[in-house]
């Protein structure tokens, strides 16, 4: 095996695919990425067994071949190095780089043998996607992904594909966003899929500036597929919960607020709450929210009061400040609508307007006051 | 106690002094920030027993008094605040905040009887520093300083002051560094105080913008005084280790090199060194040095040649490469002079030309190969 390659172009497809290798792993093959030489082309993949990724950039390969490269050595003298053309000869497992200027490195890789392979997408649908309406998706609905490795099922995010309409649902027990895009184009699939957070997470980092993005789904594997990587993970194979039974259906108490004001506000009262249940209380009145917390713990308090648009009856309601937080940041534009029921009830946040063919929901429990 | 002050005052004050507050203390004393109001004047000291700070801001005093307020939580009160006045009213331990704008925030301090005093600085001897001549001082010395808290002595740059002169000098037993200021005025102490390394990095941090630095060296203290603050520190009362008799007084081999690529060579030469020794080899010959190194645990190799010139006998030394970079790193200039004896004698760094009354000397132990 024996090619020539731009350092620059090396670093680069380095770099995006170990993004998927894992930090610490039993298996020290993880830690190695995988180079493939073939015709002019140079493919390059990581898995942590979960997510696998590939991508390519174009060399002079004098000789096909394969080597699992060790991902952190071959990362660091690639970025330490000036531009420059290296040459890169593998026999057996030993790896020889050289420099035009002189420079001789040596290391020890691994076979490509002992490498696993790419999951098999059999009898899969594809979707075409604009990378905004993907990137969009996974920005809204990943903060309400639980981390609680005893739900399985909720350690995804729920894509609901149907004819002409997608919807991404998460929830981690507290809260639960929905985002549904109408008109959905170039989708004929009907089905649930629970997308793992960390392949959302890889995805988001590389649909920036790609044109058009390919989501192939098949019976246990997701692929995402640009002009630049393919991506893979296995579907979190378990039942989602029935979200929509828990979303009220008429919440009586109307409140129009201005985000900013209401999440710096609600900022600085947190900062008095307990460190524990972050708890804070919203008294909603004709025209004006009172914002306060007590801390019996540290015996403080704190208050403020902010105009704002309530129709409804007086009402008390306790939230995880954290989660509130949360919850009124991933609202769009200027302000936010606010249906309360009672102070043990879930309270549903939409934007004042919603976007052309879009729906968001946030869902958020309150806590016992 | 009740006073009125801008938020931006209050916030710049208060950040100033938490750099020294300890994140963890068995004394919650020390989490708080001693305020002190007098005169139309906030006070405000910090302390972790070793480092004392104190900074002030002018205010709207209506009653003086004085109190330890939690650091944490006023810091974060007033970061997420718009800039406004508060009035801030104390009873007993009960410290009340108000905005104009209607926010009202309790929380409890700790009495100020509770809260250490300041170092008394008796017989001192006051030099005065350009910020910039300190600044250089700290910044070439410190990263010599041994943080083997075995080693009390070389917890800190020793500063010998003589008529006219200063010298700083911290080693940790594999690397020395001696910074000395020829013609240095304003100074009539003969003395030589080790200074700890915490408080050093406090004022690099406090004398950026600075018109002056008053530095007084009392008994038992040092106290570093600004236009905007005061810090200060007990001296290390440990002898410092007789390190001229460690500088070799001739080295006949002798090289100068490029600063640069010099430095970025055995950075990519480190990389395929040996995790825990980080061990290399320079060999030098008539014009050029080939920098190499072997780890028999990754079965790795590396080798690059570098023009230079070299005055002496062929020779291979050895050097831990972090220490090395860290050596070369802190030389001024484009080139730098070394000067080596042989394989296991201390080599001596210096910049190819000296800055005006100044010299610069860096001493590197080699390791055996």
């Amino acid at each position: 095996m024996k090619f020539t390659v731009s350092k620059n172009d090396l670093y680069q497809s380095l770099q995006k695919v170990s993004k998927v290798t894992p930090v610490r792993s039993t298996l020290p093959i993880l830690s190695c990425i995988l180079v493939t030489a073939e015709d002019g082309e140079l493919r390059f993949r990581s898995t942590d067994l979960e997510i696998t990724m590939e991508t390519f950039c174009k060399a002079d390969v004098e000789e096909n071949g394969s080597i699992a490269i060790p991902g952190r050595m071959i990362l660091d003298i690639t970025s330490e190095l000036p531009e420059t053309e290296l040459t890169i000869r593998v026999k057996n497992e030993s790896i020889e780089i050289k420099t035009p200027q002189g420079g001789e490195y040596r290391i020890t890789g691994r076979s490509s043998a002992e490498f696993p392979g790419v999951p098999l997408i059999d009898d899969s649908t594809t979707i075409l996607f604009s990378p905004e309406k993907l990137q969009r998706m996974i920005e809204k609905t990943i903060f309400s992904v639980s981390h609680d490795e005893m739900k399985a099922a909720l350690n995804g995010v729920l894509f609901q594909f149907r004819e002409n309409s997608l919807r991404g649902v998460a929830t981690d027990g507290h809260k639960l966003v929905q985002l549904t895009y109408e008109n959905f184009e170039n989708n004929t699939l009907e089905r649930d899929v629970i997308i793992p957070v960390k392949f959302l997470n890889v995805c988001m980092a590389n649909i920036k500036n790609i044109e058009e993005v390919r989501f192939k789904v098949g019976k246990n594997h997701v692929m995402l597929e640009t002009e630049e990587s393919v991506i893979y993970t296995r579907i979190i194979e378990e039942r989602f919960p029935d979200y929509e039974s828990v979303i009220p259906v008429k919440n009586p108490n109307k409140v129009l607020v201005d985000i900013d004001a209401f999440l710096s506000a609600i900022k600085r009262i947190a900062i008095f709450s307990n460190k524990n249940t972050h708890q804070i209380a919203l008294t909603f009145n004709e025209n004006k929210v009172v914002i306060s917390t007590e801390d019996v713990e540290t015996a403080s308090t704190a208050k403020e009061e902010l105009s704002l648009s309530y129709e409804g009856e007086p009402l008390t309601i306790g939230y995880n400040a954290e989660y509130l937080k949360e919850a009124i940041r991933h609202i769009d534009g200027e302000k936010a609508k606010i249906f309360l029921n009672t102070p043990l009830s879930a309270g549903l946040f939409y934007p004042e307007e919603q976007v052309e063919n879009e729906n968001l929901l946030i869902l958020l429990m309150p806590i016992r006051l």
